[in-house]
């Protein structure tokens, strides 16, 4: 195992991610402190954007909203710079990828409102700290995700269907899969789905929308959680001029502790 | 008992809330359906008011908002009108009272937003259903609420210090409590705190600053939680140009369950 992957402390990682040192995925990584999804809008679509979250707490579990300009996050990460401590951010303009980056200091303009939303980690640890396996990161993959015939409640600007991740899980794994899961509704929460895709409108559970396919087992049942992608697709639909967000895979690491969002 | 106090189907007593036929408090009212606070804001306050309650999810609740101009509340009490379905409403300017109303259709404009926020009601009637009983429920009389030393999160033009209601309880009875409590997130859910008064700033028990004092008998603790004064103390003291709120015990009466915004 590779030095960096054993870093624990957060503040050790932005200062290594804010000098180049650290440009791998932030899987595994602090462990048991949140990750979030990053999304970085300019403030002309900041209520919208807050409201289509507030309608669609499931995909869109809003954890902390920077107000304009401002690139700390003092909630979750106090000393950390929302510009420079995610390894790898994707600048977008009216709803085209325009570039990767390593910071976003020379995109950063005082009227951009940041928004950090709970991911899927938060409760993946949850889940194998209950010795419920989980077969992507058996793999070494990306989770399947997929667009579903689930409309999300619009808001203002933004619409359109809900992603989710699918993970298979043993028929005797079910109960304690939503009990262990519902205690982060901050971090997707509850499965949103158990059981046949062709009810949530997947045809094809071997053709993930992103991410790589994997196996369900004859013992297994697929179980769908909203996905932090949703977000990302709806405000990228709405063609803002500018959009900001992690790369997938490279999330905001926090220096707070998942269990500090759980409800009990 | 009056026959309006039997009223069972919101839609109904919508109807006679509308035509001036419904004039009392809203306590007991259609019983298992959720009931807001509501407080009507100018546009240019809306993102600072969602943030400010997304930062403060225990005192501000955020249960749907309408937006910019419209009044039916299409999540949570389709058919509803915002302006007409309360019994009776506060006006204030620039952070005064200057009307009381029994509908707001004179004020009404294009451009005020409308946040529905989660109702202590709603955790109450949990508590009555788990046997544990509520003094101030059994003397008809408001419950005490107290402006605390707990400072909010503040969020652009919103500041100001927690206010919370308080209610003895049962040593034997306060495990029970938190537990039926925090399945309510969305209207206030858990306890803030449990026992002495002076921990949160609440220097004289007896003198409640809102609702009146009540008994606090030799086997029971005072138990405080959030309240929803909070937002509206914060929102009054930003002296918007206009701000309109339901009067204090006139709720809106939704016509979605309590339990559906249960988080287990």
């Amino acid at each position: 195992m590779n030095k960096t992957e054993l870093i624990e402390d957060p503040k050790e990682l932005w200062n290594l991610i804010r000098e180049d040192k650290y440009l791998k995925s932030t899987a595994g990584v602090a462990l048991g402190y949140l990750q979030t999804n990053l999304v970085t809008l300019p403030s002309e679509y900041a209520f919208d954007f807050l409201l289509f979250c507030q309608r669609n707490p499931k995909p869109c579990p809003i954890l902390e909203v920077m107000e304009p300009g401002e690139y700390e996050p003092k909630i979750l990460a106090k000393g950390a710079d929302i510009r420079t401590d995610i390894p790898y951010y994707r600048i977008y303009e009216h709803g085209k990828l325009v570039n990767e980056t390593k910071n976003i200091i020379d995109y950063w303009k005082d009227d951009l409102v940041s928004f950090l939303i709970g991911c899927s980690f938060t409760f993946e640890t949850a889940m194998l700290n209950a010795n419920i396996s989980l077969r992507h990161i058996e793999q070494d993959t990306t989770v399947p995700m997929y667009i579903t015939n689930l409309e999300t409640q619009a808001a203002g600007k933004f619409s359109g269907p809900t992603v989710v991740s699918m993970r298979p899980i043993k028929k005797e794994h079910l109960v304690r899969t939503v009990q262990v899961t519902s205690r982060f509704p901050g971090t997707h929460g509850a499965p949103l789905h158990i059981g046949n895709p062709n009810e949530i409108g997947i045809n094809n559970i071997d053709a993930p929308d992103f991410g790589e396919k994997v196996e369900i087992k004859e013992n297994e049942i697929p179980v769908f959680w909203a996905c932090g992608v949703t977000p990302q697709a709806v405000a990228l639909k709405s063609k803002p001029p500018i959009m900001i967000t992690h790369s997938p895979g490279y999330m905001f690491v926090t220096s707070t502790r998942d269990d500090s969002v759980a409800v009990i």
